[in-house]
């Protein structure tokens, strides 16, 4: 007599779960995260949370903590009014709380920008090269992806845009400025002639301008802010992961007319914005003064670099953000491994034969730049 | 000489923005927030965490805020396994970590269920009355929505279910037990029952048994864990929102076999969980045993409710959760109205002639059972 084999009796057939056929072979969207000294590779502030911020956001959190039984605030106005004033020194453009919405992260306020206005049989439009999870969001919701080219310098060409508006009819257009990962901020004269072709579209068609680096534009660059109010289908986002360093928090969040930010809270998901993050995003930016003073440093840092690496005799793209591009030209993944075997980790991203590195503390940039001379021979 | 009208300058044309169609006219989802002394209208656990374990979450804060500048770990074992160690204690099923999956809330785990196997040209199918969210969360990721019915017992029946998984051919079915806003467990034979019938769907079918509520089930009740190891295109979502009293933390979380958890890493957005979350979640979890002696406390208060409202003749559906669904006939919103006139907000919702009210601390329970009384004039 033989007992029932139990892996026989299962039914698990292989194959069983019904995965979307376009998900087939995907793997999870996300750099490598490897345990190294150095790591330039993700855009990171390299400066953590001052004791005074961590001390206030843990009070902050106990504050919220006391009340975590019940659900959340839905309309988190309270947040969405201190980055309104935040928004207001930043850039000198005042918006209503009613005006800004806000997710974990803005990789989720980006799909609630799909969810509502792209989708089944509608087109997102980019230029690239660009942030590497536009088409993620895309797919996520369905909506055809299409890239325009940017010009040789990594800037969006004015004419060019118009025809592929008027060609594509997009119902959303994604401008990236400053640019992840060439660091090219666009002249606000262009992101006007795009809002204007896509004013054009029939049907209708929204801009996201993604600032998630404005905070690190140089002198005289000027925000897509300031475009707000006269431009209904205009979204600015931002995020708290870069300037204010709290990457790990997911704070994301935009500005644009209050019938664009009514049409968001359809499709957010109830109470998608934690008691917690939303502590945690307030008491962060009390600290908003000080954090930007750390800013600034960190473009010093920046412009020091380009300048380091031009000494060099390495092409650098214009950088408005916490990063650089740079070309070293064929064998660009070696390079990147004779990085990582010193210690420094960056990104292998953009176009064929450039690489991108984040701007670290002082130390960490000079680890940088003396592997690289070492990798490179120079 | 005159200005120019700068109102008259701005383009701003009309319904610029390119809604998508199925939205227009929707709300945003979410119960009122009310601003009432006796809250027992969204299930939530009246009681908040002790001041022990807000000092622990405080502290795990703290220490996540000095690395908040870093992006969190993407792959979060370490909340995975002790979610994984948590459900073992909880319902005597081992699953490894890898098994596990969160999210911010079970909404956004079951948008990453419907993003993996649902989708435009799928259906994913319930039966109603049930959780009202879940066609929403269809709306969102373009999924026909197919509701059967429920008996009048509110349970499900295998034979009928049977039939309409074979006609509807869904790839995602959602058996919510305990259900909302019923109360009712399903017996496992019906799950069984129905994952077979899935398992026959061309394609595939995923099995998402919702178990929101099923710390509050009664004495040998099962859970649908105790299926797992053998249904691999079953899903066991849970929530830390109920019966750790955290919905103001937004973590949700399933249990699945490595394959569907993996699929769903697929379409998550890269850092959809934050540091801070993480934290949080894995400080509360280390109180368990506490939280759970409370989940004591209510399952005997909602009992208590029970055999309360029976005696004053009123029909009540049999409950495994921390809410009560009570039948009132016709007027129920008169009602709903008189109960928040005195104080004490319920939700109005499920099948007509029925409303449903949360289990509170007794003190809570006591006025409403007095306002309902006197509202009835029983």
């Amino acid at each position: 007599m033989t007992a029932p084999d139990p892996v026989a009796a299962a039914p698990a057939p292989a194959g069983v779960l019904p995965l979307r056929p376009e998900l087939a072979g995907d793997v999870p969207y996300g750099a490598p995260q490897l345990d190294v000294p150095v790591l330039l590779n993700v855009n990171e502030n390299p400066y953590p949370p001052s004791e005074a911020v961590v001390a206030d956001v843990a009070a902050a959190v106990a504050g919220a903590a006391r009340g975590l039984n019940r659900y959340p605030d839905r309309e988190f106005l309270g947040l969405r009014g201190d980055l309104a004033d935040y928004l207001a020194v930043e850039s000198g453009v005042r918006v209503a709380p009613e005006q800004v919405w806000a997710a974990n992260g803005s990789n989720e306020v980006m799909l609630h920008v799909l969810q509502a206005f792209g989708g089944p049989g509608r087109t997102a439009l980019s230029f690239a090269p660009t942030y590497s999870m536009y088409p993620e969001y895309a797919r996520d919701t369905h909506t055809r992806w299409v890239a325009g080219r940017r010009t040789d310098s990594f800037d969006v060409d004015p004419a060019q845009a118009r025809a592929l508006i008027a060609r594509e009819a997009p119902s959303v257009v994604l401008l990236t400025s400053p640019n992840n990962p060439t660091g090219t901020a666009l002249d606000l004269s262009t992101v006007r002639e795009v809002l204007d072709a896509a004013a054009q579209v029939p049907g209708g068609c929204v801009v996201v301008v993604d600032e998630a680096y404005a905070e690190f534009r140089r002198e005289g660059v000027e925000s897509a802010l300031t475009l707000l109010a006269d431009h209904p289908h205009l979204a600015v986002s931002r995020t708290m992961s870069k300037a204010f360093g709290l990457a790990g928090a997911r704070v994301g969040y935009l500005a644009a007319s209050r019938d664009l930010v009514d049409a968001l809270r359809v499709v957010r998901l109830p109470y998608h914005l934690s008691a917690v993050t939303q502590a945690v995003a307030r008491a962060a930016l009390a600290h908003a003064p000080e954090l930007m003073a750390q800013v600034g440093s960190l473009r010093d840092e920046r412009d020091q670099l380009v300048l380091d690496l031009r000494d060099r005799g390495i092409r650098v793209a214009e950088s408005d953000a916490n990063f650089v591009l740079f070309q070293v030209g064929e064998g660009r993944h070696e390079i990147w491994q004779g990085l990582l075997h010193r210690g420094v980790l960056i990104r292998e991203v953009g176009p064929e034969g450039w690489l991108r590195v984040s701007v670290g503390t002082p130390e960490e940039t000079a680890a940088f730049t003396a592997a690289l001379w070492e990798v490179l021979g120079i």
